[in-house]
């Protein structure tokens, strides 16, 4: 096996959030799906932004969020992803290498800026988001070397890869480069919609490429086409090593082989914004498993880190992790 | 008397503030001036940045801040600030005019970018504040119109105007164009170091040209070189119509001919970040001036809207004030 150099090395849209507070009458004046995540084009971007209230800017993006929280944690990480030569760019990049994260994938100079997430937070911190992937179509297969996909103990994918058609062939090169190196590989679904696009394709994922799955409640149930969790956990049971399903404010349940754990959230001290939950718990979870912590740590250590960024807004956490987790981790 | 079109109108440097936490450790090593603004240039912005850990970016600027508050509070305001035409320059455009703020002054297309305010909170909630002008040195006289000025019942000017040269002629031709149109000019005196950069200055302005003051403490001091706040405060009665005096957790004063009003501070819910405290502190108090208000509760409605600010990161209110001041005002 190559030497390892990273723990964990995501791929994922490299997108800049867009934050502001928004009440549900906006959400539905504007035709908004609360609570998912829908692809816009520039012209629509243009004008929602128009019309949105005062907001803060960060960097965002599924994937890198979750590397984001690795290295905040204290593991080494990598992210490959697309951003432009631009302002926002720049945002992106500061974010992640400040925190040691190996970021080196090419800059695109010519075509759209970088991605920006119109994020609506309504009073009951959900969030609904309206991406504009900008400067993500450009993320392909050459981006991916093998050299970084091998040095990696765990390569983290996010199921958005899924909508730039590019960046799906960096995502089926990066898999079958991981596992040719005997390494794994993790698969968040990302959001219902996007799942109910790809169907098809995530689910010869699951079964084949798969080895740890992150998925939500209205995610899974919409992979398998069932109305009840508890049906699609006995779907995914033996098609990934580890299938890590989130229930919001009723905790995760954790699948692996004969073992089922369910485990409780962690109660947040405030709940401001749920973007970015999903994320952090992931980034928890593999810190665990990266440790070789058994699955019911793991998937308290995901709740643990889920809380610290619900509590404020913006999908990163404010403080270090570690810090976060030293005082929670019991 | 000119119509009226704003209540205010807010003259000051249009930034993009980034956010970040940082410790004292980082401060004593990077030889940072806590709890100050400093100004820095090009070379030293990219070098604190890429030491900087990830930051979340939104509009700022002192006086800016307040008309935003203003607005945010449903009086009408115009703003008068430079930008770039680039990609900051775009959020702060639309973060303030979202708010129903008219913004016209014309962009800057060549020289430096917009300005950027680099800000490290310390888990004192302390803000220590690293400013690069950019675009805000191209700002001038020519950028202010008579018109704009004579329909503003009030023109809000922060002290930290002295420093870019351009823009200290553009303030001292508002002010005069204020009062030839019988309007009245209000203040901030912003930093304790920018008060001793301006010292002769501000206090030629104080006793000949402005209506209304803001300073805080170590500002009301420097200006007039002593020890004590109630000296200082005995130094500023008389010489412009009101004084109002905050003294963080011990609230604020306010000096107007023979009346001296002392008001408790507003216990915020969390102490998170208290920059943009002095910048909300003012909005409360002009909108309570504005409403032909009391002093007393010029000040209790200052100290609601500043305890709004300092509960989350960033200078700005991230819910209406217009709604926290009618849960507080009592």
């Amino acid at each position: 096996m190559a030497e390892t150099r990273f723990h964990v090395l995501g791929i994922g849209n490299a997108i800049v959030d867009v934050v502001a507070y928004a009440d549900d009458e906006f959400l539905v004046k504007h035709g908004l799906d609360k609570g998912r995540m829908t692809l816009i084009d520039a012209d629509r971007t243009k004008a929602l932004y128009g019309a949105m209230a005062p907001a803060g800017e960060s960097s965002g993006g599924s994937a890198a969020n979750t590397v984001a929280s690795l290295a905040s944690l204290g593991l080494a990480c990598a992210f490959v992803g697309k951003v432009h030569d631009d302002q926002w760019g720049a945002v992106f990049r500061h974010d992640i290498r400040t925190l040691g994260v190996a970021f080196d994938t090419l800059l695109s100079r010519g075509g759209a800026p970088t991605a920006r997430c119109l994020i609506f937070v309504t009073p009951d911190a959900q969030r609904t988001m309206q991406t504009f992937l900008g400067a993500c179509v450009e993320l392909g297969p050459g981006d991916v070397h093998e050299n970084e996909i091998a040095a990696a103990e765990i390569t983290y994918l996010e199921g958005y890869l899924w909508d730039p058609p590019g960046a799906k062939q960096a995502f089926v090169k990066a898999a079958g480069l991981a596992h040719a190196a005997g390494r794994r590989v993790a698969l968040s679904l990302s959001d219902p919609l996007c799942v109910a696009r790809h169907r098809e394709d995530f689910l010869d994922l699951v079964n084949d490429h798969v080895d740890i799955l992150f998925a939500n409640e209205a995610e899974i149930t919409t992979l398998y086409r069932v109305d009840e969790f508890d049906t699609a956990l006995q779907s995914v049971r033996g098609h990934c090593a580890i299938a890590a399903l989130t229930r919001s404010e009723q905790g995760s349940v954790v699948v692996s082989g004969d073992q089922v754990h369910v485990v409780d959230a962690h109660v947040p001290a405030r709940l401001v914004d749920t973007t970015g939950a999903g994320d952090a718990y992931a980034a928890g979870f593999l810190f665990g498993v990266v440790q070789g912590r058994d699955l019911h740590d793991c998937a308290h250590l995901g709740g643990v880190a889920a809380a610290e960024v619900i509590g404020h807004f913006g999908a990163r956490p404010e403080i270090p992790l570690k810090q976060v987790i030293a005082e929670k981790d019991r």
